[in-house]
């Protein structure tokens, strides 16, 4: 893994959750922490300088390939998450991340997903040493 | 509007609710009747020959312009839904849609959508006289 | 409908577009603009005083009757809209709101809802003279 | 674990992709997976006489508490899906499963989940030995 700077490899994304989030028992539903999980990555790359849809529009993807969660205390409607991701591994192949979501001072769940590059039709590829987006992520791995 | 075929004016899907469809109340969403909808208008494209991955796959998008409903009784998890489509008008460049939603032999909702016809890249197209699916459409208009 | 303040009737409500909110055509699904209006109205009742989750701990619910929305332009993951909400009619029994959905300065769509009070158990319900969110509302009807 | 009659301990759920569960790529978005698990999970509690909306009316509920998935091929809209689940574990206070699910003859997904037995306050509860869904599960732990 790169020599990246400490503020490179953390990023924290605040957000409200939706009343829609929440299921039929009242919390929200499992399967909508991974959309917060997302949105984090997304602030995330947009703070290092690379949103999302820079990254696509050039043909580069990141699939989630695999993901997992720990849920510890229910969220509800309308309560506010802290989403800290931090940076777990990266390569010019793949990258990794796991977060830890807060609510209200407690601890929510605590989560892991990993990911590859592709390219717009869905083929892994490897980044380039030149990548902008490897330059950002560090050449010292 | 062109003089269709009777069987091609409706179409029935049926529709298992999902638990995620409901929302705190333990009540389908109000939002998630709108994807049903859209179900209900795959199916009636796929059994007049026309999937809309193909009519996709050729530059021809329906985005909805307007949509509305009337929630008239709740459904629930695990329930299973008719969607009842039928054509209320057609052109070469829009068609449009209403809906009756029964579950367990209630009236769960009316619905109605209108849609344009649009390419790849959000631009507003007229089908063709000889295009297939307005073919299919009719063009005794 | 009675005399509100101005500023009770209406409310502005700024959300970020989720990447899960847009469907495969890369822009955001037509049924996610009704959870958009939905947070819009629960910023308001918290902004009036009345936050949802207190109305419903007390069995005071308001789900949806009929809305409508018409779609203007479309709108992509990571942007910020605008819900601007206006209150239309309010009743002791029912409350109507229309809404302006803004992107980056352009108009992206315009919206409608109508409501019922229902208690727990999903019977309508009017709201006494003495009720607290009927006193905000006002009752110079 | 109890001694299981085999078919208690797996089950085929098959389900047609919505185009709403399609993400910006056109493919089916990560955390839908998890919203079709749970489909299998009803549909096996309902197989084996015991459907969710009963336990949860007599105050049993099974969230999930933890979950994971590996992502292999990707699924499109109107594409259908076949989740095997199969227990992997079970006692008087929690359960786990594993899944498969395929799509048109390949492996897309291998995922987990386990689940804690709560009350509807959702603290954590013990099945009685003589809890009717306990009786079915087996008691020959």
């Amino acid at each position: 893994m790169p020599a990246l700077a400490p503020d490179v490899r953390t990023h924290v994304e605040t957000l409200r959750v939706r009343y829609s989030d929440a299921d039929a028992q009242g919390i929200v539903h499992h399967s909508n922490y991974f959309r917060w999980l997302e949105e984090a990555r997304l602030g995330w790359l947009a703070a290092i300088g690379h949103p999302y849809a820079a990254l696509t529009r050039r043909g580069l993807f990141m699939p989630v390939t695999t993901c997992s969660c720990r849920f510890l205390a229910p969220v509800r409607a309308e309560e506010c998450v802290d989403v800290r991701l931090t940076l777990t591994a990266v390569s010019r192949a793949r990258v990794a991340f796991k977060y830890a979501v807060r609510c209200g001072g407690r601890l929510a769940a605590t989560a892991a997903t990993a990911h590859a590059y592709v390219n717009a039709a869905g083929r892994p590829m490897r980044l380039t040493r030149g990548d902008p987006f490897w330059q950002t992520l560090g050449t010292a791995a």
